[in-house]
């Protein structure tokens, strides 16, 4: 039996210690600097605060000053932080692994440089470790993390350069419900993670705008969020074909955008902005939460303007995530450009 | 202004009656043999049964046997009829009109032929047709009909071989909420537009499984639909990049798989079969609806088999694809091959 280490007591981080757990293996979750209060619950009750069922049996908890106990002698490290947190990661994780570590990332992102060169976390930790040899995994796919602890069929991709390692991580976490496909386009599949967050926000518009319109309610109409779902997951495959010269992972990408839609913080906020409330008001009615999709919609548009610049691209290709950006930074919602769509 | 003829009064021939008014053009709409009572009905009360606003003032109304008169003269003529009316339509429609005729088809399908051969409806009429020429295109993309009569933002593509006719089509349809792109892949296009009904199937299976196993109800659970999601858009990428040798328009599939999962027969069916019903009950309970995903599986499952030993591709690439058939065939549920869909 193997040890597995989770690094984030988020609802990712925490959600993988029902297939970590299931073939038996002793798991530890180990919370960061912002989890203290989650890992007091966590310790208390077995149950992480936003799970409705109990943390498997035998998971043991640790506190951030408490992480060199956390990773000692683990056979598998998983990065559960968000992507705000990948250099308090780097500094406190993977420095101190040792040698050949097999990581596994779950965290949603990608780093941009600042010439606009966009990598994986993964890629990017790679570069910063120099020399330093960790075998660096990640996940992508649709997952919601809490039907994890329900059970829930699931297929998602690990994705990483050693073929080994991906074995590896697969062989631990596999179980009849957890199924895993490998795959080593890591920077395909890091797109397909971090642009599902953005591309959702734009799906989600359209039902604040139909909510706006239908202050009764009434029929919910579906042919506008089905538009900005063909024109997020048509700008996602051309991001991958840019990134990485294939576009095989848009399957991943769309399953995961699908999963997005049903809830979730990014629903939550596009929804809010759609129906005509301002960014400050929506963050104020969000606080505390994490908006990945506002940090990767800003930080992939503002790359692409720099591509752009550098004649590796045309924004006018992205005129999805353009218009998503604008809205961000005139923090209110504009109409839909619907027609830079049909182009 | 031109005179556009629709030939077929179901939901979604009737609903183009919207944007082919929205411009000021004389609109026909003609229904087949098994639209009596709907063109009764549209008659009486200038709204199709199944809409909940009237049709646009002006469309006049042709019964099947007034035929010649709904497309004398017609600048265009729109095929509105299921994949089971494509040679009704050959015959009664396509030999009479007047060479160089634009046609815009919104048939659902693909036409197989003995060896396996899969061809779109445009293409195998084409084929039909011999010598005469029609510019034939067809609609693809997600649209649920009955929104565009409350004008939703809609993005649809039209595809066809000759550039002129499609610029002509979408001159003549496109208004300011019904946006439509073009391209000359017919059978890409065609083939997103047959798959995604197949597909939508699968996915509901796992909203039928998990009414099954919550009859009274609670939280719906989204990962197993999702995964059946990345599933089928994997299935339709490969099986559009072996008929056309590109996967450009899996976007449009996955936008229209969406928006055909929230409703309609091809979701009650799979909801009905995935809770334990058996096909012959399913289909007494959907008596007289005409059920497209049941014919495109058996249809693109029965060319797969044949292709597959003419050494053209492998089933094991269609594992989502042939379950389904198998389910179809045995008439009855069976357990979701998962493994089959992470090798």
């Amino acid at each position: 039996m193997a040890t597995i280490t989770i690094v984030g007591a988020g609802m990712m981080g925490s959600a993988l210690s029902y297939p970590a757990s299931a073939n038996g293996h002793a798991v530890r979750l180990c919370g960061t600097h912002l989890d203290g209060a989650v890992i007091d619950a966590c310790r208390k009750n077995h149950r992480h605060p936003r799970f409705d069922v109990d943390l498997p049996a035998g998971v043991a908890f640790f506190k951030h000053d408490e992480i060199d106990a956390a990773v000692h002698n683990a056979d598998m490290v998983i990065c559960g932080v968000n992507s705000f947190g990948v250099d308090w990661f780097f500094e406190h994780v993977l420095k101190i692994l040792p040698e050949n570590t097999t990581v596994l990332s779950v965290t949603k992102g990608l780093h941009a440089y600042e010439d606009g060169r966009l990598v994986s976390f993964p890629e990017y930790w790679g570069e910063r470790l120099g020399g330093k040899q960790l075998d660096i995994c990640a996940i992508g796919g649709p997952c919601i993390s809490f039907e994890l602890g329900h059970k829930q069929n699931t297929i998602v991709t690990y994705c990483g350069k050693s073929a080994k390692a991906l074995e590896y991580a697969k062989g631990l976490m596999q179980t009849d419900y957890y199924h895993i496909r490998t795959t080593h386009d890591v920077l395909a599949l890091e797109t397909a993670v971090a642009l599902k967050n953005a591309y959702t926000l734009g799906v989600a518009f359209t039902v604040g705008i139909w909510e706006n319109e239908n202050p009764s309610g009434g029929k919910m109409r579906y042919n506008p969020q089905a538009a900005m779902f063909y024109q997020g997951t048509k700008e996602m495959r051309r991001l991958m074909i840019y990134l990485s010269g294939d576009c095989a992972h848009i399957d991943t990408a769309a399953g995961d955008m699908y999963v997005t839609v049903f809830g979730g913080r990014t629903r939550l906020l596009g929804t809010l902005l759609g129906k005509g409330v301002t960014l400050d008001e929506a963050m104020k009615s969000l606080k505390g939460e994490t908006l990945e999709s506002v940090a990767i919609i800003t930080r992939v548009a503002e790359a692409l303007v720099k591509l752009e610049k550098r004649g590796e691209l045309s924004c006018a290709d992205y005129p999805m995530m353009m218009y998503m950006y604008e809205v961000l930074s005139s923090r209110r919602f504009k109409p839909i450009p619907w027609d830079s769509f049909v182009q």
